[in-house]
């Protein structure tokens, strides 16, 4: 059994990651083995099913990366079903507040910490019998901090028994703050959210999570965040597939001006 | 209806095309978007099966690009299957001659140019009832060059009537040519075999068209190449986790290096 | 991009749709191809998960028609994950009243007007980066008015900020009125019902809408409906099998009958 | 365990089919439950893999229905999964003669009669241990008669032992004999060539088969055939789309019009 | 229309089931076709998306057993979809009160006993126009009791208007009284709450109901309960590989010692 | 890596392994967690398509057993596919002599030894660089005896450059034996040709390999087999059932009989 994340937040290291849209355990595997601590399948934003998700993480536990599930809202039946595939980690979006965040924490707990109901039918074929024992301490409870009355209640919501990290959306959290939807770095409303997320997270001896892009993470870091994501399959996809044909006829081009 | 790409190559024109692994629409989409010329779908070296293939090849035509199929073997059965599918063209591997070539345009087209057999339900479904009529002139016969016999016989496959274009996979090519599997530029036996391939299309007036990338584009175009590939789903989102990991721990490490 | 279909509803236009049961993107295509303004993919009593339904509007993109998508409750999840796939407008049951209708709104708007997470994976790669700005405008919010309290507060539902059609399914709203489950035109309270709806919808200058029939058609759109199913894929399915069989059957016994 | 078709038809009976191009096992159920006596899961033209297949044979084994395949080609693989999935009958596209016909045999038949492999996981399961020791005997093997040379052969063809059916895809015919691919009856070269199969069936008590209409099944019927296809769920839907969508608006002119 | 399991619990029997975790509807098949009164289908800690678990339910009906869903939370939307399919009986988890099991009737039961929502596209074609009139008589609702406040308020739980049994999960009812998860027979704590249970049950003439294993069937049936699971798929496949594998090592080395 | 499969024949060992028929990764990941040397992927007799196979592999991958693949035919697209998808083994049925047994090495190994085509594209995911150089050291190739031909010429089959191992289907060599599809240990012809084929693979320095039972697996050890297979999910479902069913039904009434 690896180390769990925890340990590693606790001890201050900045922990990367990536981020799944894409429907397919290929692409999954094929980013999981670049060597992410960890990567998260998005059930809110991406487009997969649950029978896909489940091998999709099969295929970033093949890894060795922590897999996390992004639900697609804060509800304990898929919350619930996404932990019972192998999800170390649940990421909830669009918390308002202490009763979001405290109903988060019981659908991800067993008793008597929690609500989860028992039946761990993958995650026991991957882990045997040793995980319920153990799924209270090591499962993260990863709350999103991206409207503005989470973040109104930001330390109240770090304070809840149980959660691990904070997570912001930054476009969402944009959005909330009356701002473009965007990484909005430099404008004061936005870094003052960022750092008050930040402050809240030390504050309870918890992390903080961000996602992000690779060029950001260097900022992120250095704002305390030690959950960072730095790729998506979908915008590696589309990135590539623009910058590789630009270059290929850029460089069709140039030859030919040459000749 | 769009141009057939048939008189763009006879106008001289390089195309440059995307090619598929991953089995979803998803990705296909995200990657068709970017405007390429043609997409290709790998139903040899890709992990998708024929329902994932159709839904894909729907994805490629809401961008406007061509959509490609690689067929797993020379095989009418499957051939038939991605016709009726939407593909506008067949790439076959493995080709060893005029024999394989013949038989290739034979599942291809309609009689009395080959014996493929009606029933475009899906393509009917995408463009209408005028798809019967037009098929054998708009649809692309592409064997492989990629075997030391099919090499052999490049000429006679480039004069096989309904060869459209002549493809080469460089990494097989080089098998044949008992090289290590790779883009060999330099080499003299694998420059020789590339240039008897672009003469012998040359020479039917019919293109040539390679597995490549973008930095190799230009080569490729000089060399004679028509039809180009300079990305793949599966080496996009490979590339892009290992350089955005690379990238955003040596931005956090030189960030912590400077405090 | 194509007219948005709320200023055709403005116009006084009737537009006509198909309702999708059926999880398969052929069928979606074959039935979408027919020339219908707007289609349907049925999430409440259809058979599809959500990866099916993203094929699903692939295909409904592909005509042209403007792809709905009715969601088998109202809840933020599947909404904001059903309208990052590109549905255009989102119908949602059983709605009791204001309160869900307002949720309703919140659920299919971005903020400052509502509470829909940013991520446009799918609906951003078919139309590109002005999505965003436009989507509040574009997409179409319908409650549906099918049970006792939401047809008593029908007047107060076409008042709520953001609702931009009522949609009458006329089964449980039969139900709901102690009738047979069934269209139940000529009876008083039903006809009572379908002219408050209408009146209601046309007092706030948005559209009615209805689950119906081509035969039906013509009654429900001099009734005031904009919006009107005439098919749906398992009823066709259904009708197209019992008739040829029965046709097939007496046709052939008429034949040996003379014989 | 219901009689086997071939008695029916030895008794001289018309038995009456739906064709299934649609991936879904819920069309399947739907078209099955209409009452036909066989309904055909399409391989070759369908656009279902192969697990969307097998559930589509437990969707008409629901219906009472004989559950038939037409594979994509004659190859033992897919022959045998095809059968080991449940279907009682085996039709194979693009025969070009007795030797084909008769490896078409060898693969429907479990030795001595056959080379068919024995693994019969699912119809086993439908079927229980009786399977086995009956299949020789009840599943049906029809080859297709379609191509020029098929014609030339058809009587032995219909000779070859084990072959229970001979079937006709008009439209593959059509194009074997140099017309447009049609339903071409009153054309003396596709008469001759339908009264010929007939009489090459009869003349070895073997059934005639022939993909076909509702409208058409009268003249099928006088000619012989005995295994008639009257629809196709994708024609089904396509046609339903095109009707519905026409009445809706004609009606709908029509009542502006008298207003 | 087979007798409803409603009736055979009135006369007093027991029924035994089997329990579905795999997605795939041939495991579902060969496990239904041994004889079960009743196979569940497990959506709450099974691994099996919508669609699979409609093809599952196709299996089960099959071989004549009923189909029972467990839903994956007591949520309207899963719960129509679910009998839309087919499902016969609904097992709804973690219910917490008699406020939980009102809603859990009005979700399965059409108006006026209801708002189950009318649709039954699947279950239609299945059972035909007679499902609807008989559906609020025939489906069973089943709250699970398996949370503190469920066992205070069971008597209450039992008396609501359209509950049919009472279902037990053995170990999250452990772990609400403080147990660890499992079988705590002897237990004087759990003892008394499957005493209390099943006496609520028998106060309001309804079934009681359990998750078990054959070795504990006769307990349980003695305790009175008369819906009984005696196997999931998942352990069965788990027992057997590790029986099967043991036995055999075991063997070879017996053999091999022996020479 | 782990020590490749051939050098533990080499040294005597026997392996035993399990048998999948069900397409389902979970299936496969439960069975396989048992412990096994190896697992094998049924694309004959299971229910599986491509995706899902590779799913399975994955799901094998993550317990360390070997992933072995049954293609359904002996067939370059499909053998080459499964090589991709991460098989270490291919099992190809009805093999007919030397030809065949050439025809698959031919497809497994890369040139020069044979002419499979490069493109690994999972594989690498799952082993990277080093997988190309490996693979045809690694790989085994594996034709089954279970032909009447391929019995006669099962001393030229094991002399076959390339072949790592004979397998033998019982059923089908007992069919081909001329007697009942079984285990027929004890009939002389039987007994002969698994002495004959046990005494070919070993005089050519290659395993034997059979499809068994825990039960037969000591005898199949003694006659010299080294890869044994003890159990298939398919058979663990359909015993447990009967048997869960039987030991309850008996319990019960057993204790009725005693109140």
């Amino acid at each position: 059994m690896t180390e769990c994340i925890k340990q590693r937040w606790r001890r201050g290291e900045v922990t990367l990651g990536a981020w799944l849209m894409v429907p397919s355990a290929l692409s999954a595997e094929i980013l999981s083995k670049s060597g992410f601590d960890w990567v998260l399948v998005d059930m809110q934003h991406g487009c997969m099913d649950y029978e896909t998700a489940v091998n999709m993480i099969r295929a970033i536990d093949l890894s060795g990366a922590m897999p996390v599930v992004r639900v697609p809202w804060n509800e304990p039946g898929i919350i619930g079903r996404m932990l019972d595939a192998g999800a170390m980690a649940i990421v909830a979006p669009m918390i308002e507040g202490v009763e979001d965040a405290r109903r988060l924490v019981q659908a991800c707990r067993y008793p008597p910490a929690g609500r989860r109901s028992l039946g761990p039918t993958r995650v026991g074929a991957r882990d045997g019998m040793g995980y319920v024992a153990t799924a209270n301490d090591r499962v993260c409870v990863i709350p999103m901090i991206e409207t503005a009355s989470a973040l109104e209640a930001v330390e109240d919501i770090a304070a809840v028994e149980g959660v691990d990290a904070l997570l912001v959306g930054p476009f969402d959290l944009s959005f909330a703050l009356g701002l473009q939807p965007n990484d909005n770095d430099g404008k004061p409303v936005f870094d003052a959210a960022i750092a008050r997320i930040n402050a809240a997270a030390r504050a309870r001896g918890i992390a903080s999570a961000v996602f992000s892009t690779a060029a950001l993470a260097p900022l992120r870091a250095s704002q305390g965040f030690q959950m960072i994501s730095v790729i998506t399959d979908a915008s590696a996809i589309g990135m590539a597939g623009a910058q590789s044909l630009a270059a290929a006829r850029a460089g069709i081009e140039g030859a030919s001006d040459h000749a």
